[in-house]
């Protein structure tokens, strides 16, 4: 119905951020390079400055596809649930590649992007997270439960751990919830 | 004492495995290339080959000096000590840079190496941890125990979270044991 509305330049937009979007979120920002992405869109090298006004930019563009933690983070009593749900997703190879956890993981360890990814999960996940929690210790406590929730998610999607990688998803919910709950137990 | 007997060979050797440890350790086999390596060592390019047989050969060569997990695994009483002290060393920033923990990281999201750290990390550390840990669902404690303690490393060292990064040890080894315990006291 849109389609006569159509012009190219959405379209170019959109495989670059594709093309990012795999190539930052599996090799990290500074393993990538603009011609890297271009190349893979198969576009002109000069677009990324016009779209997005550099790599930076491009790179920016991608995190807007990053789900909000907030509204996980919002609601106490479902919080844990939430929490333990929004971890346990099957592993499937072909979009486990480029999931905003792989992002979190190839970025934070890179040396220009580190700030800017321990920046997003302090603001954007922690601190929402405490702010659910509440009570004594709830900096401490999140950063426990965050730990415990990327932990086994290194553990069976990275690590491939043969106790967690084909486990049946109800029992890995049931043991990552006891993690869950050890975390937020904790009382010092 | 031995000084005389020291020919120019060795020096050479150190100063690769040296320059390849900080490399592959920080960026990840893949992002490496033997001319960085070379360059960094300030040594000639074909000087790899003759002593480590290739760029896999001096990875490899780095990994020799990953301290072995097994003897801390092997004692059952002191396992959960051992475990948690072995995880909570102050942050060095110089030297955590090319720590073992890191190379495990950036090397099993390493599209070439990835399957050699997962291997290195199933037969190396959750097997002899299993075998450590007995009973029923020994494997998954075990990798429940390892999801835990990367899982805060990982928080402390990387994603750098206010409420951990600045915590005195004690209290960080207080708060590791008390998930480590919750993941050893699993039943299912």
């Amino acid at each position: 119905m849109t389609k006569a509305l159509t012009t190219k330049a959405p379209t170019t937009r959109d495989k670059l951020l594709v093309a990012a979007r795999q190539l930052f979120w599996t090799r990290g920002y500074s393993n990538v390079s603009v011609r890297d992405i271009t190349g893979a869109a198969g576009v002109d090298a000069a677009l990324v400055s016009r779209y997005f006004g550099g790599k930076q930019g491009l790179f920016e563009a991608t995190l807007a596809e990053v789900a909000p933690w907030e509204a996980l983070a919002a609601d106490r009593d479902g919080l844990l649930a939430a929490a333990v749900a929004s971890f346990t997703h099957p592993v499937d190879d072909q979009s486990e590649a480029a999931s905003a956890f792989s992002m979190l993981l190839s970025n934070v360890i890179d040396p220009e992007m580190g700030p800017r990814i321990q920046d997003m999960v302090q603001n954007g996940m922690a601190d929402p997270l405490a702010e659910t929690i509440g009570g004594p210790r709830a900096a401490e406590r999140a950063a426990m439960l965050l730990a415990v929730l990327f932990g086994l998610a290194l553990m069976r999607k990275n690590f491939r751990l043969g106790a967690l990688k084909d486990m049946p998803l109800e029992e890995l919910r049931q043991l990552t919830t006891h993690l869950a709950e050890a975390a937020l137990g904790y009382r010092g």
